[in-house]
């Protein structure tokens, strides 16, 4: 269950509106890696999650802190909209900053939302829960929690680059700092989980059931071997059970495909010869 | 540019036909993290990448392997889907376990792809791009890769338990160890960045200009301490700047927002009083 | 800013596991109506929240309850997917009872979420932020709410009425109860919200710029009039402007419309008479 | 079955092309709760109806009116779009009214669609069915469409005001006689179908079923009682079954979520111990 | 404008219900090339058509019908789903045959919309316009219009041989014919303007202006030449301008490519070196 | 199995940047019609194809080359955003150009790709698969394949005219011609398809089984007869049975459908009559 206070987590006052900025920080409230993503997926891992109680926990820590988040970006989203022009534009576009300023902007803060955010990413694409994974597999979801804080900070670093506002800008520090946390954070949680079961996500598959030397082989799929002077080619495989081996012209292990002609219920096209029109089947 | 062998990489030939086990299979094919996902970002971050040309080659070496896994599992699917019931099926499912076979079937498969692969997951949702991401740097990039390959080989581990037939878990032996393998190279790219870089991505953006302390406190959002006990919460931070701090009852900093009065053009509602029905400042 | 406390809400604990039961209740979860629509439509109204604060603060109230039900929800469903068939289910599918449970389960749950509740409906497809209205007026908006909790409830009733779990009518006899007090409280939210700007939402559009006959007629697009026998065609308008009128033929007011021929740039079909081939406007 | 005649149902013409309004009114055509929306939505529920005839005739007729909106608004924008900036616009775009002309337009109504009116919002965001809903119960529906009907006039308003096109504003000035129109009809729906029903949808769900102090109580979820002020929480329930109470410090009911392990079969993590790498059940 | 008469255009009742079958028949409906595509596609041609008159009216006419299709399969659908299993299934489903249906119905038309018709898949994913196109130029319309047809009765067909129930098959038989007439009409309809404008769509753009030699060739992107052996590599081009022509090793013309590094602000990696951590460009 | 080399199949480089025209740029790589969509049509097209092996030769040739295109439009596009402004551009759109030219880009460019390519169209829209088809009929499918390659030809055509460049001209120069190849392809195919089985897909449904005389009468289903004037209308069916027949008034020959009243667990309105509110049949 959960409470609200009035206060905001952090700082979230613009020295003045920006329209268009208003545009381009939705995508760090709604976008593919904004605060909905983050909030969304750690709660749904806290929910779900069956491991220990103290991941559960610390799951739904971090989880509720990020509905804070998606909280300042609304209200900032909301104090960049003040004023913007949605009143006789077409008048008003006949000065050319004016007019300018009516092409950055997303429309439906004036026409739909009220001046207020949206749950939408910087050109109107809605947020959806596929941006999400809770798999309940920890190793797993914490490469993709460590993802999303990656991600999001370098979103949030480029977004801070664009503006030189004050008020933003202390926002926006916040935010990174938090974001770095947040990776130093998951990339804690994975040592501890790697500790336990190794690097591979998942950990309990046996290894003789797979095809072993391809666990091992970097495989050179174009003209040219530029690809074998890096780390992934050479040295100990980072799960400790052998070296990279680089395979310069990898094989075709498979044979050639053959599907069998379609069912005449299925009206496809065998496309080999002669074909009488309309003898289906169906002849009953 | 690319060319085509007719040879597959690995053997994909079931043992018998399951309409059932398809649907199923669609999921490490179109789904959020099947092969269309990791295919298409390792293009996409390959034919973008701006960085050192070993990376954009290791990249489209990896992405040119995965169309390749495509072209196996529509090839494992269209078997699979042989002889599945799509004739008068209403008589066919008098007989129950015709009828839950139909149960678990995806329509769309005699309906609409004429017994073929679909480019969509196990409940016929579509694949689409958001799934992925190529934001250019490398270092986020790389743990989007990861954690790509770790969801990925979670559901392809999940799927191998679910059948006994000896060609499925053949062609799913072979993709279990390449996905081992790409977990291995994407660690190992991981690390030489990190070599370079240090582990919060992105490098660049100057710690001075964070909210300093915020980047190393764990915030306990949640009554109990059961979260103060992991890694996360203790000893020294990975990124090496200094050690976690557990903040057991984080304060607001940001005070209660105050949003502005809404604008008269935007036909809001203020709340505040009697409002004059149909006094708006349109009198023209 | 947002706390948690470990205690779910109400009770959420089914007597048995019931995995198709669990794929229907995602519904509710994470569909169109469902408790992630309201949450989330709740919050971004409170957030954005312009009237007097007392809107806000009931707003962002019931917001934070809403994400106590996803909450429950979630632990539910978890529940549910208890020992749920996903281990060489070919072999147990010749069981044909536990075939058709197969068909009827969501696949995704026991390859990609790890028996864990989804943030998407009983058809798999994600909740998606277009399901949620933020509109800045407040009328439009309660409306928006009443609709989503009747919605809802119709939903949740029907659920109910396909289990006997106890424990599941348990937890769906406290939403029950909520969503009738939520449709009692956004009833009496318009109720004051009327009261002051009367029952046109936006009230302040002057009615003297619109076509005022056309705010008073019912017009009958059909062959045959049973569309007059409601309250609809009859009796004062809600707004007090007048009396219903019922329009036996409607008639066209607007003209034929001519649209003006393609541009040369846009290589659009004429269609008007003899082309010629390759003769655009492209001769430099 | 349905029949066309040539003529619109009210004028659209605007007086001069404004290829960046076209891209706006696109809102109310293809977006959330554009004509598309309202259009498809009563003859779905017209088509479903399973009530009285009259219904079903009333939903008919509307939704048949409203395909001649999506056609008037077609129209307008073909007209907007007329001369629209489209061929060698990077000359074009060194004067700066025509680059931020070209900035706020839609890119697709240059390339997809041939200066003519595309299905989706003023972002180019596609409708999409999940706009829409047909539960069967008519309040719920009713309410639905009282919604949508509010929000769309809210939209058409604002959009009003973003213009001084006298024909633009003329055929606006139609659009919006018709909500005003469809909001008293629903209304007047809505109450035909309480006093048989009352006000709670549905109205069948036996009251004692339910958990019913949770019917009347208003949870105060946050810091603070600025929501005891309101109507929602003071006086009698609109369903008339007691009055609302406001309860100051909500107390959770449900205990803490347990949830089971997670299965071998899943291949989740426990995170409970040293977990032995590679030795899952599958010893085959 | 539009008008609607109450009759079907033609029979559309099914012999006895069949609520499995119901889910199926969506495909038809809300599908990809279902009768919702067809209608909104020749509505939207048709509003947008800046052709010669009669392109207009045969485009509303055949729009108009697919209203009434549209219609009938709502029709057909809720028949269907009469007396589906809604209530206490957890005990029905101890029967197979009960518990097998029930697996194969959408749990949505129990849920949502009350045994009603949805504007959706077969799996339940909701109509988007972008399953259709208006673009200005016939000839192209034409073709995803003869597509359209093409797709959607290979569909129907496959439908009406998975029931054997007359109801259905009547209804079907019908619509299989208006298919058959449609495919025709479009058939008819690309003659006649590839008579005024060549087979090319467009035919406006000046071939000089092409890579002339590109027009002609056949590029055998594969080892082995089976691709050599059809209609596409020999003989004259359908255009009239030359022969096809086999290349069987084509050859890169266009270097390889280099892109710029990453701009500073962009915090991308560059990963050639030694990286200075937190040295950025924002030094202010 | 695919391989790789690194020289694109033409030349992909722009004489100058252009961020407005790299957004463009995007509706033919990611958009309905775009390289992404072919590229994965005939690919899935070829994967999936049961009929004579050169038919899936022949469209794995095409689909492999299509990889090529999409490489080559990333690489355009990377190259067109070098230098867009992105840092501090609250400070630089105080230039009415350079404002403008930030209202014409993607913001996801500067904000999420890093300057690179998306695989979305020139609204950011996401790509996704229900573009794409494979049916297994191959007279519907190629088809869908001319119509693929004529409207992306339509739209690669009016990008031609938006531009002066002499880089992207040159590369579009090459598009066109491999599109009007494809086209000449595709009808080819067709040709040899409908020589073996006739024109109508599928052609194999026995014609008596339909509506005959409902295949060739075109309805007439609005006011005036300016529909009777085309080739759709008169003269000989393509498929060769008959001649069109123009019905100038349409019959209904379905009668008015009557659904049956919604069972009691639905929670549906009858909307018949006084109705005794919590009266449902759950008395237990």
């Amino acid at each position: 269950m959960f409470f609200h206070i009035k206060e905001l987590q952090f700082r979230a006052k613009p020295e003045k509106p920006d329209p268009v900025y208003a545009r381009k920080l939705q995508e760090v409230l709604g976008g593919q890696f904004g605060e909905m993503s983050v909030m969304m997926q750690y709660l749904f891992q806290g929910f779900n999650c069956r491991a220990d109680r103290k991941y559960r926990d610390m799951l739904l820590d971090i989880g509720t802190e990020e509905i804070g988040h998606v909280e300042m970006l609304c209200t900032m989203i909301s104090q960049l909209l003040d004023g913007a022009p949605a009143d006789q534009v077409d008048e008003m576009a006949k000065d050319p900053l004016i007019a300018a300023a009516l092409g950055g902007m997303n429309p439906q803060h004036t026409i739909v939302s009220g001046m207020g955010a949206m749950p939408s990413d910087s050109n109107g694409y809605p947020w959806n829960s596929k941006y999400i994974i809770s798999s309940g597999n920890l190793l797993a979801d914490f490469r993709a929690n460590l993802n999303a804080e990656s991600q999001g900070l370098v979103q949030v670093v480029r977004l801070y680059e664009q503006t030189t506002d004050p008020g933003i800008r202390d926002m926006l520090s916040f935010m990174i700092a938090r974001d770095i946390m947040h990776q130093n954070q998951w990339m804690a949680a994975i040592e501890e989980i790697e500790q336990l079961e190794g690097p591979i996500a998942p950990a309990s598959f046996p290894r003789e059931q797979t095809v072993e030397e391809a666990t091992r082989q970097f495989l050179n799929f174009s003209e040219g071997e530029a690809s074998s002077a890096g780390r992934w080619a050479n040295g100990p495989l980072p799960d400790g059970t052998g070296n990279f081996e680089y395979v310069a012209n990898p094989q075709a292990q498979g044979g050639v495909p053959e599907l069998k002609p379609p069912a005449d219920h299925q009206h496809s096209t065998p496309g080999t010869g002669p074909y009488i029109v309309n003898k289906g089947k169906l002849d009953k």
